[in-house]
């Protein structure tokens, strides 16, 4: 059986910017590129990590470490299309492929100047308690914001 | 059908040292912790892609920027078991999952103080031509190089 | 005697942004931020190198890279005047200090949400010859772009 | 008057290793490279921070976050002397250049393959109290440790 995060690898790169209910800016830095004079694979998980977040923040209203539960990265997979060079922004696709009692799984996908992406990916939090790091519920305006980009 | 990537990721996470022909060992460094005390996600592919080039390195004895095609990273995933700290340093075991005509296909764990990893991953290299970025055969080196820590 | 950079980092502290004829926005990333819950010092100078990079890209109208000399970085220097955190988009004020024969001396402030800098910096550039390494000429495109933000 | 900072960054070029009281290796990683083949110089940063926190930790035995006061960046500088490429392992040599009443000053050298530094550098701490971020007097452990390298 094909897992949820497998099948957005293997569908997402014929997808436009407009199959997304939230899309967000994400500048390349001068750094971000490598000794191949590209953005390297390391730091598209950077790009991504920010729009989760501050897509987070921006939809719940609140800061993501103001929230009951943290959310704590349990995995991330990137498939990489095509090259990517400073100084480029990267609009990031965000949806939510699907949201369990504990966890949020994320497909995304990374646009530059082409309509199709230049990378898709996948990436799971869990909440925790920020004390024990034992699973929690997701928070409730997390819960709400995700319904927004159900995919 | 679970692809061998998926697989490695299913199975890796009780793997000890000694299940691989390669241990390199990576430190963490002070900036690699997020506000939540742990080294960040996208940190891990950092030490990923250091291991997999020091390795290549150090077994073809060449530097990879003078093989005659470079290793592009097509596709990474990593699963996060536990949580990693400064001032660790990681020992990353290093298998080859795949050697296709061009491209390879990494499998890896991440140890830090226990017996069992607090992350596996997965990483594909496909060798392309410097100027026309096409597609070339894995080098003979690197093919040789993989075959002692082949899975 | 003190030098311009000295002198910089101990009289930029009270400027606002008005001071500067270039001002170019770099958001900060979730991993920017460490431990202590704040941007870590040496992200800083990423911020500054990708403002410098984005603006002789933009200044010259050719990408740093096509230019006939390399700047390589010789000298940076930063004070951190007041903390810094993620999702803030930093403003980073770019004075030419001095253009030398075969350098370029910045002075910089970077600006969050109030009227004074969080930080001052200074960063210089040697122009060198890409194989060679040795210094060239300032470029006269740059040359010509630092005279608009001369101070 | 030039400052202790400045003082250092114009006479430390011509240390060797053994001008150290302390002296930790720190390896470079595959992405510190950017597009010009050498370590981009922000990354210098990131190696000196490591540094000065892993001889924190194990020249007082406690972990730094431990510590009645946090140490928060307040001053860094560099001059870079010579490039700097993956695979190379930097010895960070460490030197107190003052210690004040709530801060320290350091002077560092980086070596890589030959003899003298390929760049040299000051870093300032003043330690605050964690929740007031108002200045406290530098803790005994650390006040101790310095001595050790007090140049």
């Amino acid at each position: 059986m094909t897992s949820p995060s497998a099948l957005w690898l293997d569908t997402a790169a014929t997808l436009t910017r407009d199959a997304f209910g939230a899309v967000l800016a994400v500048p390349t830095r001068w750094s971000d590129q490598d000794v191949y004079g590209h953005v390297n694979n390391a730091v598209h998980y950077e790009l991504i990590d920010t729009a989760v977040n501050r897509w987070l923040i921006e939809s719940t209203g609140s800061h993501v470490r103001d929230l009951p539960a943290l959310g704590v990265v349990v995995e991330t997979g990137c498939r990489f299309l095509a090259e990517l060079s400073f100084p480029a922004t990267v609009d990031v696709g965000l949806a939510a492929l699907h949201v369990g009692r504990t966890s949020v799984r994320y497909g995304l996908a990374l646009f530059a100047s082409a309509e199709h992406p230049i990378a898709v990916a996948h990436f799971a939090h869990v909440y925790v308690d920020p004390h024990t790091r034992r699973p929690l519920g997701v928070p409730d305006v997390v819960r709400a914001a995700t319904k927004a980009i159900a995919r």
